[in-house]
């Protein structure tokens, strides 16, 4: 039996990557940040003794909402990434899958952000640590024999998301009969709900998959459709207010997934349509008033 | 006055960067792998602490003869380069200058190797770490308000070498009066003498230049010329036998930097030619026997 060791598995992610390992056959060992601090030194040497995993889901980073694209954080979790690696080479482990980002693109150009055609020029320091730790870890991986996948998440959403982020604090608004207040919002993003993205990267886990592959929808949709749905579904239309933020000045107007490594090769699909992902979002805020 | 901390300070590079340093007016604060182990948790930020210094040169790096392309030790070493970048931000520092190397490129293509133009494709595991370094220290520094140089040293001979390396080797072997066997040795690199390698990266400290700077002389030379000339200068020609050793498969027909960035805007030129540089460096050995 595969036994994988799921860091941040407490997280946004993390969290929902656990059932659907599970339902693959695995044993898990799911780490939150109770469990090991990776950051500590020792901690991932710790983790990996006491575990053995045979595979690695290294979700954990630095999350915290509005400061991690420019934390200084981020490099302590390419140094505790890095070690964490170097202690799963050295207990033999076989395949590691860690989770990129969509931020190591350039979003500057046009079209759908493609692994390996799209350039690489992140424009924060956060997107800069994700890039920096798939370099190391791609030489590193295949010098100690172990099979890497990076996934590339693009926009979740969903259930547990931090209720400052876009869908979680217009959906509280709405549910709580407030108003919720948009910015004009014709940027379109690629949105996934966040058990799917749990999905994918279990099945990337599990797959044989090498190199980057994004982890999106491949679904355009523009940031004010997304409130009109959630004002529509809320039954509350009349409480989203497009337009009354000031727009974020240098947003790309579009950053969409091409997902076909994600489909073909490790034969994941999406079957969560965005009008029902959002509806059970606010359901799950509703519960939460 | 400037204060410049300076790793690998007793190492092959960094010992010639120190008399130079001192003579463009800084104060040097010099740490060998005796002062302070980087490698060590707390140890960057001690020797930051103690020393806090403006200006940061850091070329401490796993440097082991044979070894260093492929060990995993280079990722300790970004972990602790990471560490101490974040140390630098913190005590106030104002520049750094990181040791690179020319094998960040793409090592398949034609021409010149030119900063901001070849690609970046490491074949090794060193090149990748030192890539991966340098994705995060230049996203890192801009953010810390630290100016930023990255040297990229080429191929450095002269005092000091390790003895396995190729003009080390073959001069022991001529001042011992024994067979100096090489490959054919066809392939032309950029031989660049130590101490004006140290003399470089001293000047790069005192400059304010960003971005990745090629460190080499921009003069080709084929290797069995270099074993010619050592031949000759040794007194002992017929010792030297091309061809006695295999060439290695897979060896880059030419490695040459692009030395534009390191003359006109850093302001360095070479004044040791590569036959008084290797006169010298066989008188060294000959005081060695």
């Amino acid at each position: 039996m595969s036994r994988v060791l799921v860091t941040g598995a407490t997280g946004f992610i993390g969290s929902q990557t656990l059932e659907p390992l599970r339902e693959l056959g695995f044993e898990v060992i799911a780490a939150g940040s109770r469990e090991a601090d990776l950051l500590e030194p020792g901690g991932a040497e710790a983790l990996v003794a006491s575990s053995r995993p045979s595979h690695l889901l290294h979700m954990a980073w630095y999350a915290e909402h509005g400061r991690f694209w420019d934390s200084y954080e981020n490099l302590r979790w390419v140094e505790a990434s890095s070690r964490l690696l170097r202690a799963f080479a050295q207990s033999g482990g076989a395949r590691a899958v860690i989770a990129g980002s969509c931020a190591e693109y350039d979003w500057s150009g046009e079209g759908r952000l493609r692994e390996g055609v799209t350039p690489i020029a992140p424009a924060t320091l956060y997107g800069a640590a994700k890039h920096s730790l798939h370099v190391l870890a791609d030489a590193f991986c295949a010098r100690a024999g172990i099979r890497l996948a990076w996934g590339r998440a693009f926009f979740l959403y969903g259930p547990g998301e931090h209720p400052g982020r876009l869908v979680a604090s217009l959906s509280r608004a709405l549910v709580r009969g407030e108003p919720a207040r948009c910015t004009s919002g014709e940027q379109v993003r690629d949105f996934l709900h966040v058990e799917e993205a749990g999905r994918a990267f279990a099945a990337l886990t599990a797959s044989d998959i090498d190199g980057a592959v994004n982890v999106g929808s491949g679904r355009p949709v523009a940031i004010r459709e997304i409130a009109s749905t959630l004002g529509r579904l809320s039954g509350r239309p009349g409480l989203v207010e497009h337009g009354a933020l000031p727009s974020r000045p240098g947003e790309p107007p579009e950053l969409v997934a091409d997902t076909r490594r994600l489909r073909e090769e490790v034969g994941f699909s999406s079957s969560i349509s965005l009008e029902d992902g959002l509806a059970g979002t606010l359901d799950w805020w509703r519960a939460r008033p």
